[in-house]
C-alpha cells in the first residue's frame, strides 16, 4: 500500500522540492522590456520549457517515483499518456533504475514515442479512447505489481508541481501575480496551494483556451464539468479536471481568463520573438488570456508572473504556427 | 580627451563587470541532455541571446557608455552599425540619460532600425558602403562632440565583452573548453583576454563561417585579412577584424574552426528544438563548427561551454531556416 497526504501542505510541498532538487532544473525567470512596455506592467517568465524533458511534469514524475517505499518501488510505475508527463515519468524511474510501463494511443505523435523510449520506457499501445486507455493501464498495472501515476489527479504529482511556486516566488519576491494554464489541474492546484500558504496577498489566475474551456464552466457551476471534443492547438490542455485537483481550484483559484484561437498563436510568436523562448502552444495560453482579459488595466505598473509551462513542440508547428498565424 | 587602457587586464575587465552589472543580465547557462548524447561531451550553452537588447552587445555599450568621463558624457556617443551594437548602445546611453548618433546605411533591417528608435537612438542614414559610413559618422563627430564608440575594436567593448567568460566560468567551473564566433573580434578577444588570465587550462576556439573565413585566414596568415563579400546566413559575423582585436586574437586563440552554411542552418534548428532557445544565424556558428570538425573526438566526455551570442531574427528568417533546412 503506497501511503500518501490527502492533500499536499506546505510541509509535503518542501519536501517534495528537497526530493527532487537533485533531478530537476531550477529554471531561469526571463524578462522582456518590449513586452512590458506593451502591456504596460512588469512580465515575468518562469521557464519551464527548460525544465528536464522540457516541461514542469518532471518535477511532479520525480516526487512520485522517488516517493516511493523501497517495497513498492521495484515493481516501477504505470500511467497512461500521449503527453509529456509519459517522458516525465519514464525519465524519472529510470534515474530511480526501475521499470516504467507507458500505455499511450495508437495515435500518439512520433516524437513523444520516442521520448519515452530514450527514457528507457516500456510503451504498450492501445486504442486512442479513454476507456481503452484506462482499461491498458489497469491490465499492466495487474501483470506488473507497477504503482499507478496518475499525470495529475494524485498528491505526490500536486505536490510537484508546486514547486515551481516556491521557486517563482523565491526568484521574484515581487510579484503580485501568479498566471498558469490549466488542463487537469496538476499545475494550477500545485501553484495556488504553494502561493495561497506562503504569499496569501499574491493572487493566482488560471489561463484556459476558449476552446477548452471545462475549467472556466466547472469553476463557475461549482462541479465537475468534463472536457468537449479537442478544440485548441493548446494539446496539453485538453484534460478535464479531476476528483483532486477540483476542489483545490473550487476553493483557492482567484480568476480563471480564456484566451481565444489567435490570441494563443500570437502569443507563442510574441513569446518566440521576444522571450526568445520555444514554448508550446499551452505554455503562450497565459500570455494569451492577459492580453485579451478586459480588466488587465488593473494590474497596470505590477508585477505578474507567467509560467512558460513546456516546450516541447515539433519545429514543423511552430513554422505552421509563425506562418499561418497573424502579424504580431 | 577620453583615457582608455591600452589592452584590457583583469583589473579592467573586473571593473566592466561591476560597472554593468546595474544595467545588463547575467544570463542562464542552458544544457541538454539529448545534445550531449549525441555528440558524447558535455555542452554548456551560455545564453546572451537573453541579454538585454538580444545579445552580448549591451555589455560593451554598457561598459563604454558608463566609462565615459562627466565631461564627455553630455556630448554623447557615435557609431555607425546596422546590427546588435546599434540597439546596444542607444540603450546604453538612454539610459546614462545622453544622446546616442547613430549612423545606419538606408538598406538596414527595418527591425533593427525600429530597435534604435525605441531605445531613444537619432539616426543618420548614408549609402551602404563602409566609406560612406565612417564619412558620416565623422561628420556627426565633428557636429556634436560625441564619442566614437567602435562596435568592436575598442578597449572598452573588448573589456565589456570578456564579462561573458568571467560569468561562464564561475556558473560552470568544470568548462574545459569554450568555443565562441568571430566577427570584428570584440567577443572572442574579450573571452581571450579573460580566460587566459582566469584560467589558461581552459581552451578557447574561434568559429567562423566556412564563406566568411577572413578571421581563419587573417590568423594563418599572421596579418590582417580583411573580409570578403557577404556570403554567410551568420549576418553578425561579416566584419574584418581590427586593429586592437587582431593581436589579442593572433596571440591567444588555441584554434580556428570553421563551419558551413547547411551546419550552420542544422545547428540552428537543433538549437530551436533541443535547447528551445531562439537564436540568430551568428549564435549557431559555434554548435555548427564542432559538429563539423574532425577532431572533434577529442573533446569526448569533457566540458564544452558554447556562446549563444544573440537571438535577433525576424520570424520569417527562422521560419525560413526551418523549413528550407535539411531535416535534423
Amino acid at each position: 500500500m503506497i501511503n500518501r497526504a490527502s492533500r499536499p501542505d506546505l510541509n509535503a510541498i518542501r519536501a517534495a522540492h528537497e526530493r527532487i532538487q537533485p533531478y530537476v532544473h531550477r529554471t531561469p525567470v526571463v524578462t522582456c522590456l518590449g513586452l512590458d512596455r506593451w502591456l504596460g506592467m512588469r512580465l515575468f517568465f518562469k521557464c519551464e520549457n527548460l525544465q528536464k524533458a522540457g516541461a514542469f511534469k518532471s518535477r511532479g514524475a520525480c516526487n512520485a517515483v522517488f516517493s516511493l517505499d523501497e517495497e513498492q518501488a521495484p515493481r516501477g510505475v504505470v500511467t497512461h499518456s500521449s503527453g509529456n508527463h509519459a517522458g516525465a515519468l519514464a525519465r524519472a524511474a529510470q534515474l530511480r533504475g526501475i521499470p516504467a510501463y507507458i500505455v499511450m494511443p495508437t495515435t500518439a505523435p512520433q516524437v513523444k514515442v520516442a521520448a519515452v523510449r530514450e527514457y528507457g520506457g516500456q510503451i504498450t499501445f492501445c486504442e486512442p479512447t479513454l476507456v481503452a486507455r484506462e482499461a491498458t493501464a489497469r491490465t499492466v498495472m495487474q501483470q506488473t505489481g507497477a504503482a499507478l501515476i496518475h499525470p495529475y489527479d494524485d498528491e505526490w504529482i500536486i505536490a510537484g508541481q508546486a514547486t515551481v511556486a516556491v521557486e517563482f516566488l523565491e526568484q521574484v519576491p515581487e510579484l503580485e501575480l501568479v498566471i498558469a494554464p490549466v488542463g487537469g489541474g496538476g499545475l494550477l492546484a500545485g501553484i495556488l496551494l504553494a502561493v495561497k500558504a506562503l504569499r496569501p496577498d499574491v493572487r493566482v489566475v488560471a489561463a484556459e483556451p476558449q476552446n477548452a474551456d471545462d475549467a472556466y464552466r466547472s469553476w463557475k457551476s461549482g462541479s465537475l464539468v468534463p472536457a468537449g471534443p479537442p478544440g485548441t492547438i493548446a494539446d496539453g490542455l485538453l484534460t478535464s479536471l479531476g476528483e483532486k485537483t477540483l476542489p483545490i481550484i473550487l476553493e483557492l483559484v482567484d480568476d480563471i481568463w480564456l484566451a481565444s484561437e489567435a490570441a494563443i498563436s500570437r502569443a507563442m510568436r510574441r513569446i518566440l520573438e521576444r522571450t526568445k523562448q520555444v514554448v508550446e502552444p499551452s505554455a503562450a495560453v497565459p500570455l494569451a488570456a492577459l492580453v485579451e482579459h478586459p480588466d488587465r488595466q488593473r494590474w497596470s505598473e505590477r508585477s505578474v508572473g507567467l509560467v512558460l509551462s513546456g516546450g516541447n513542440v515539433d519545429l514543423d508547428r511552430i513554422s505552421q504556427l509563425v506562418l499561418g498565424g497573424d502579424s504580431p
